[in-house]
């Protein structure tokens, strides 16, 4: 199992691979339809049933038990822009190659059929790097987001979801498997393990989120010729708002609250005309609710004083709030039980990032397990883990999956 | 002359026209294309033989006297995004108009045929907006910019200036006119004529300019998963130096320096991605050189802080430096005559904004009118002059060319 998945692994990294070893693969684009014909001719190669939802979500179904429901296993093979090659593919890959494992034991007699089929999975558009917002394709999987409005949502170049989709071959109108659980491994995006010396991650929650749409409108004029008195500069408060949404964290211990500004377009954007017009998106993250709404609220009085100030308009806009969810308990528990049988380390962790299982979590009982990730980097080129820990993850996730194939923690009510 | 004038202009105002009465016409896109081929067949339709050169410049040509040299008169018919309808096409079309006016007077008899003859210009792309440098045909034909090096700018979107302007026919071959003098008015883009109640501005000197090519080097990461303390943030590095552009006009006394970021790109751009890399440009102008010298002085050393504080690299270039220029004073005295006997109040005053007669100036003796502009607001929709005003810039400089062609201020020597 451990050569076969390492070869797909580095294979499937070759599609979009970058000059510094990333990948750059976003959401319904020409690189994301290719990587998407491999995942789908590897399970035909194995005449097994590939669907493809109306979101683009694609499944590869083993199906042991004619009529039985599906433990689904998977993450998503999306990237950011120049991102890394682990973020998601690991997951899926390493999905694949559990399912593929499973089976040959059940074809070669070694292993009964087991109580559920197995169903891996590729979320569509979990990065929302193309498409905001991100975990698009669980969230409308797991009924938290609206189908029709997410495949009218539009990319910068005013291309949409339903129509990138359709222009790979990939939006679908098949249903997706009923599903009673989810497993899913991913790396850490943080230096919690690595900095300990364990082997896995079990994450019992995820952090609180919220995103702030900021649209700063001020007034166009020439940037030689408007004297600065009279000038009503969008992109002077905008870096005003970009400083404010960075120091807020300030106001809390450390690293209770994480925050950015990673999006920030400027209208018309030319060298000498005073912007008429920013909009940026804000992003703040913290385990604790009271920490984000307090700095949210201290984020809206300052920006009200600085349009004020500055006889700007600003408008926020509170969007894409995911609560801080908890994993189940039992799902918790079967995990580290499962890792410690294996020889395996592990400790309970908490996801500042979002996941598609967050989304999954809220639909039926989910696991979730980390493997380490050298220096915490993720969403870049230098993301790296070393295979001999993608190799233990593999076993841990097969490890749990076959208990919830068996019906531990999963029951056929989901 | 004025009601042909005024149908004229405001026609042009419809190519390109937004919804707010402004027009959005950047340099060589279908739309400049649209009114280029509007200029030529205003020329054509008077059997008056139409010049393109090599940079897109175009010339209507009124030749009295066979052989002789030409005295320029124009403007630009490009305008900013969202821009305006009066800043370049009321130098362009006024400057039609008085050529027309003067032929049909020398064609009834009414007048002789002067020593020089005349050519309208519409200079390609002084706006800069869609390709930097500003000010870019006028500055090739005066030999200021090397025609291949401009030909070889590309836009945002990676489109040429060459392939932009032959997609459009206007990819031209011809030799422009051999010029002799030059004459342009335009519209303030200040307060001072509107506010002190006079007619005509004279133009005596350009202020001295020049802009930063700043490029923000941080580390792309997750805005989720990266602590705080690990990250290279490019945006937040790019909103101090867009702050403190704006602050160091502060250090000198009230209005004697203007300084803006018009421009600000940010890579990748994804809302949970920290900027890798943020490109903006910053731009200065003062009367003064020695202010502009000693503000790039005080951003270069708080940048080097910025950088070294925030473990960013920062590279910092200078470009398009514009020193101030001086219109030969032969040239003001003329105009200052030639309004008086009209009847008009004019003052001296200086240009902030560069203008194509400034890269004139530096090959041939240039003239160069205001008339006042509402609010002194400019490159946006709610620029306005009166038609008043416009007609009486438009006697104006009928009075002024009169003279040039006679021979007052210029020679043939150039």
């Amino acid at each position: 199992m451990s050569q076969a998945f390492l070869t797909d692994f580095h294979h499937a990294a070759t599609i979009g691979a970058t000059a510094n070893n990333g990948v750059d693969r976003q959401a319904a684009t020409s690189l994301d339809g290719e990587v998407r014909l491999w995942f789908a001719g590897w399970f035909r190669d194995r005449d097994r049933r590939v669907l493809i939802d109306e979101i683009g979500n694609l499944f590869g179904l083993y199906e042991w038990r004619e009529g039985a429901p599906f433990v689904l296993v998977g993450s998503h093979l999306d990237t950011q822009p120049l991102g890394g090659r682990f973020d998601g593919s690991y997951g899926v890959i390493a999905g694949m190659h559990v399912a593929d494992q499973i089976d040959q034991e059940i074809a070669a007699g070694t292993r009964e059929a087991p109580r559920f089929n197995l169903a891996v999975v590729n979320w569509f558009n979990e990065e929302g790097a193309r498409f905001a917002p991100s975990v698009m394709g669980s969230s409308v999987f797991a009924g938290l987001f609206d189908l029709e409005e997410m495949l009218d949502v539009e990319d910068l170049g005013g291309v949409s979801v339903r129509k990138a989709l359709a222009d790979i071959g990939f939006l679908g109108t098949d249903d997706g498997p009923a599903a009673v659980g989810y497993a899913e491994i991913h790396i850490e995006q943080g230096r919690i393990l690595e900095r300990e010396g364990i082997d896995l991650g079990v994450v019992d929650r995820s952090w609180y989120t919220q995103k702030l749409d900021i649209e700063v409108l001020g007034e166009q004029s020439h940037t030689g010729a408007t004297a600065m008195a009279d000038r009503r500069d969008a992109l002077v408060g905008a870096s005003e708002v970009v400083l404010m949404v960075r120091q807020v964290t300030d106001d809390f211990p450390e690293e209770a609250l994480v925050s950015s500004v990673g999006q920030l377009v400027v209208e018309p954007n030319s060298p000498i005309v005073v912007a008429r017009r920013v909009h940026l998106v804000a992003d703040l993250r913290s385990d604790s609710p009271e920490i984000v709404q307090e700095a949210r609220q201290t984020l809206l009085s300052k920006i009200s004083a600085l349009a004020a100030r500055d006889n700007l308009v600003i408008n926020v806009k509170d969007f894409d709030i995911r609560p801080s969810r908890h994993f189940p308990p039992a799902g918790v528990e079967l995990a580290e039980r499962v890792l410690a049988q294996q020889g395996f380390s592990s400790r309970r962790i908490q996801t500042m990032a979002g996941h598609d299982s967050v989304a999954l979590n809220t639909m039926v009982p989910a696991v979730m397990m980390f493997i380490p990730s050298i220096d915490g980097v993720s969403h870049c080129e230098r993301e790296f883990s070393t295979d001999e820990d993608m190799i233990k993850g593999l076993a841990a996730l097969k490890a749990v999956v076959l208990e919830m194939l068996n019906g531990q923690f999963v029951t056929d009510e989901g």
